[in-house]
């Protein structure tokens, strides 16, 4: 049935849902779950923001990046803990529902597993647009929306 | 897991490609899966295409209610002959999207799989919008967009 499943994970509460749901079905199917956890670059937060902050460029897009890669190894964390065996991290930057689908191309993935709101850059909550409805629209593998 | 699996059916081939994922997902959970055909009454078609029809409403509301009967009644061959155990067909008047989420409440459904796109009223391609980003908006269930 399902290969490999990947769930984007941003630590909301939503995000936590889906973890849940892509650890049940891979149990179910033996299928190796890959999180996914997305951060924006400064420049690109800047311009959705249309604000200057004080700190340097660099230092704000590795503190993302940061976050970004604690948000990713919880995610790992709790998926083992509830008993998955074959579960990976990564971390990338970008829009999110262009990257989750671009990621999943890339990585041969069959089923991608989010949360129906949420989904922003890590960390963040200004990302008003819903990130589902767009992953569904653009990847052509099946999307469960938790 | 999943214990009541809905899939909307309209016969088009995103709708088989659902239908045929609803049937896996069903055996590997042993849950029913509930096959829903919707059409639209002659009333709505006719404010939808803004044009008037030669015959009797009564007569269009009784053609369009019998193809998605058995619109209906080939997805639930479709399955069985798959294997499925436990299969139901419903057909149902009205907006595609709030039906879907009304009959999956009333139901205790808790997975709807549905076709990426098309989904319109049985029969008809005249609906555009998508539905399944309609019904990931409207459910507060799990839904597989296929």
């Amino acid at each position: 049935m399902f290969k490999h499943i990947l769930t984007p994970y941003d630590g909301s509460k939503n995000a936590d849902r889906a973890l849940a749901k892509a650890g049940e079905l891979a149990a179910l199917v033996a299928a190796p779950v890959t999180i996914l956890t997305i951060y924006r670059h400064h420049s690109m937060l800047e311009a959705s923001l249309s604000m200057v902050r004080p700190q340097e460029p660099g230092n704000i897009d590795e503190a993302m990046r940061a976050h970004a890669t604690q948000t990713a190894q919880h995610g790992k964390e709790v998926l083992k803990r509830a008993g998955a065996q074959n579960v990976r991290a990564f971390v990338r930057s970008g829009r999110p529902a262009r990257t989750i689908v671009d990621f999943a191309l890339k990585h041969e993935i069959d089923l991608i597993v989010l949360g129906s709101r949420g989904l922003g850059a890590s960390g963040d909550s200004y990302m008003l647009g819903s990130v589902s409805h767009k992953v569904t629209g653009l990847a052509n593998i099946p999307v469960l929306v938790v």
